[in-house]
């Protein structure tokens, strides 16, 4: 067996047995996923997956930026080539390097994947390479590997992309099209129209002018425009809005201002201070959308992009060089909370790569304005210590209420069973602790376990 | 049951045997409270504590703040409105949504009050509202619950309130001539006349002059009025000193530098910088007159006073909108050691909201220099995981010697036995864990837990 | 006994059971020390070692900071004379106060050396103070306890010193030619010469140049004298540099403004910043030696050094008074790692003092970057609570590749198989709670445990 029905659960047999019998009682729940990076496309052609490599190694940073850390090149795994030429090769090497994983939470979510989709119960290594590379083709050859096969096999609710305002959402179209019962929906993430320093910002901005009639060259037409934007993903069932800020700075600056900024951003003018201020500025404009169109807002910020520069002039974004770094909350939401923190019918949910904000600036933030949530353990903290952490230093301030439940976040749609898992399980065994030592009655424990599982994300996210 | 006589002791039998152990050595030694916000006059008066609402939920803004944070409004609640129109609605609030609580040291110290104090066994919520609203009435009109009688059940030794240097400490003179024995006394606490952000702040140092009998618009006069103030609280049995800056910044100008700048802020001509440099230079003074007259030092620095803009313009200060935020000590307290650092009868306690200065900061400082000692865990981090995350992250580097054992801080008197059984218990689990993992001798741990309880704060605070 | 059999071990019997398993299968295994700050004289010259005043408490400043913390003073201690008066009275003073090292890890070494190597059983107090001393001083007279042999009953494989450029490496020469079959190294600690606030900095590079025939008032010259006093190292047998910076900032110049801001340094009208500037240039062109000569560099930034402005005045550097502070990685190592980071051949080996980089910054980049290593817990955090907040908030990320074994770092040679034997058990623990919890196959945690103790370290600094 690769994964044991008592995995992440505590040693101590009094605290184990309440975590197998609250674990009992959530794993059955369905999976709602209100924030990721799939693909719509995968539902909306329902075409069988690829092979192993490309399905496990090429898409999922988690996995080769390890291989990278130790010597393996991108050109070994045939990262960012369009067509791969050998992917019985590019498996072998991860799988004789899969020792690299012990201890992680990738080789968790892996694992899983390998025993309860494929079935298989032997330890990835290179003598097994060939087994789990046969196996797996073979596999996603038949009708219940394909997409939709699986979203309902992972008695999936509700699953949200992430897609730009100039998205033609074609897709989402296509899916609600197809008659097909699924509740698949795209989560607005302006960064691309937003973030002065995103690549072709200023193309973006005038194919959104083109597609919503406004004249983005306007500081009110480009307003107008984020607003018909955002009209559009709700007409796609969109309930939540994103934001991937390298700071979590907001401004609120009088609409001149504003308008006078927007000018210099979108001519290229701006310096980095500027660019900066606009972004922090359009946090608070995003918050005054939500509050007319009941969007929820997510802010994920603190994350230096592309830090490794040559990987990312050869590889492009997104390919596993960002690296977190220290994040202020308490100074730079100020602007936007001084406006809207008292508001009921705002919800901003919060996000956060640096764990020493959890305690000091989150928690006590969270279980203060009545706008705030905080979202689950992100990226390098979705993994059971990240979790243990994050309720540790969130929940005597900020209680379980002020939480909103699990995203899994992933590229990854094989892992999303997975995640889920681990992240029930480790509620699980967080509450198992608070039962034994005391401080919560069993009772309780269990509802509290319901609502973390499901009943928080469904209203946070008002889904 | 509300509470269980094994609550917050480890899990496994082995250590939880040992805690028990231990605690059950300590449980009875009596409150020393060195630090806190309670108010003489209730024992300068001893009139009967008002009606429920108006003694848990209006004054206790761990209790509302968490309310605030899920939509309940300060209106709702009754909050800074000067009579109370209906009690029993907002209690009814309260007691609806006290499941907001779980996972929280606020409903920890509420069941210990409700069960311990007025004999509640069922769990407050909607169903029981009214049953311990009636009870909590009945109760506390009997003379078992009046201020002077609840301290002496409480087993207090030493409860020490907050006080402004203006303050005419007439309560406390009103506790000494009555004759009633008990050692309440005040804590020298000068933010109002050091810190030139402060409400009223050239107000308050002209009436420090009055009082004192000193010129307070010049440099020379206002520091005499300032250790004649001390002096004064020091007759009415003052050991200590408290300082609640934005930051730990100190300095150590020459004289003629801090005299001008003193003219500047008084003035109200000084900006920003000159007002934190005045704050920093007022703590190396007040340092000094430690030196002199033997007050113990309390710094508690890092919180941003007041975040909530709307809510501070309408309802004031200290009112649960202030925020932590990331604290220098290193840097901070340089000019401060540099001049008093090596002075081994000067003792200066250090708190902190950033916990990531644990052992980082605050345990490399206290393990070296003689005149510093760290306090326990402040306000977010006093609860059961914060005071296990103080104890991992501080004992290895300055051991349990450079400690001073536990702070309550409370506005709420009722708590007082339940925040410092919490206190006791935590040391007892971590002290357990330390024996069982034969980290310390089961006799030493012995040891050890009484000093934590009541040795170290005797000592450290000079009582 | 002073130290128990299982001591580290959880609690819980099952983990502890699978704990001891680990632990018997690593504990016999060598000894690899490729850091740390022992005496190549001690092995050269074989001469006893002193009383035990002048072996555990004035070269060890874990020691006395933790005296002075409590009003001890470097007076009573005779720290800092060049001659002991009254050794026993020293001894006296520091057994006394033994108490105060309770929950260290001092405690922890010091009762391990004191049982282990010199068989005492009853713990140090005042009581046993002379018992202790006469015992000590007796076994440090006999052949048993000289350096050499207590390096072969250590069961030392390798031993690394560190060493100034400028060293004539005199002692390493005899050992070598002394035929003693001991592999004792020089590590190139370049501190002296490469950081402009370093005392005596131009005179040490006058020396340096004078050593290797070098022009060193020039660029090129102080960079060939360096490339040369590297070769020098490494024909005594030198794997590795250090480095230990008050920050990790590195800087890539084009050589034209290197050379200009050498000269500037140079002839001390440097401000902070570039000396700063300079510092940060002198790591990359370190770097760009390493992947020439093979040398693995370690950096170990964050200190505050001579914090303590009176007792450095007196006593100078390294007696104790650093203290750590933030540091940042990210933005810090960048030029660095634009320039080098993707070097399979090159090792870069981080330490840190800032334990909020552990998850936030640390172990994502050696996640990532293929040149960077996670060096363990260091300084104060070699604890257990140390090394078990490193393993949980690195490992999930960095896995356990990415990490280099254990370092030492001491100045105590006593102390070595103590803290060896600490490292160990804790790495037992961790994996032991990983098995438990499923996390982690047994086979695996028992190949884990072997790479944690001797594999990593062997490779990582190419011994």
């Amino acid at each position: 067996m690769l994964i044991h029905e008592d995995r992440l659960f505590p040693a101590e047999p009094g605290a184990r047995a309440i975590a197998r019998a609250l674990y009992a009682q959530i794993k059955a729940l369905p999976i709602v996923s209100p924030h990721g990076h799939t693909q719509a496309a995968w539902f909306a052609n329902n075409e069988p997956f690829p092979d192993p490599a490309k399905l496990f190694v090429q898409p999922d940073h988690y996995v080769y930026r390890m291989l990278l850390s130790q010597g393996i090149s991108m050109e070994d795994l045939e990262i960012g080539q369009p067509e791969m030429k050998d992917a019985r090769k590019v498996w072998r090497i991860f799988a004789k390097n899969y020792y690299l994983f012990r201890g992680t939470p990738t080789r968790m979510w892996l694992d899983f994947a390998f025993q309860e989709l494929f079935g298989l119960m032997e330890r990835l290594s290179d003598k097994t390479a060939d087994l789990y590379f046969d196996t797996i083709v073979e596999k996603l050859g038949t009708p219940e590997f394909l997409p939709r096969a699986l979203y309902e096999r992972f008695n999936l609710e509700v699953l949200a992309t992430t897609d730009s305002p100039t998205d033609s959402l074609a897709d989402h179209k296509a899916i609600r099209e197809s008659g097909w019962k699924a509740r698949i929906l795209p989560n607005f993430r302006p960064d691309s129209v937003v973030d002065p320093e995103f690549h072709g910002f200023a193309d973006n901005i005038a194919l959104l002018g083109e597609q919503t009639g406004e004249d983005t060259a306007t500081w009110s037409g480009y307003l107008n425009a984020l607003a018909k934007a955002r009209a559009r993903f709700r007409e796609l069932g969109s309930t939540a809005t994103d934001h991937g800020h390298p700071t979590a700075q907001t401004a609120d600056l009088p609409q001149a201002e504003a308008a006078a900024l927007f000018r210099q951003v979108l001519t290229g003018e701006a310096d980095a201070r500027q660019q900066e201020l606009f972004r922090a500025q359009m946090l608070t404009e995003m918050a005054r959308m939500s509050l007319e169109d009941g969007l929820v807002m997510q802010i994920h910020p603190g994350s230096i992009r592309n830090h490794n520069r040559k990987v990312y002039e050869r590889y492009g974004r997104d390919v596993g060089c960002d690296i977190p770094s220290a994040t202020n909350y308490v100074d730079a939401l100020h602007p936007l909370l001084n406006r809207f923190g008292n508001e009921r019918s705002l919800t901003i949910i919060l996000f956060t790569l640096d764990e020493s904000t959890y305690s000091r600036e989150l928690a006590p933030l969270a279980g203060h304005y009545p706008c705030l949530r905080l979202g689950p353990p992100w990226w390098f903290h979705d993994s059971p210590e990240g979790m243990m952490r994050f309720r540790e230093q969130v929940t005597e301030t900020a209680g379980f209420y002020n939480t909103v439940g699990f995203n899994d976040d992933t590229r990854a749609f094989l892992s999303i069973p997975a995640r889920h898992d681990v992240a029930r399980r480790m509620d699980c065994a967080f509450l198992a602790k608070l039962v034994t030592e005391h401080r919560l009655d069993e009772d309780e424990a269990f509802e509290v376990a319901h609502e973390l599982t499901y009943g928080l994300v469904k209203r946070a996210y008002r889904l």
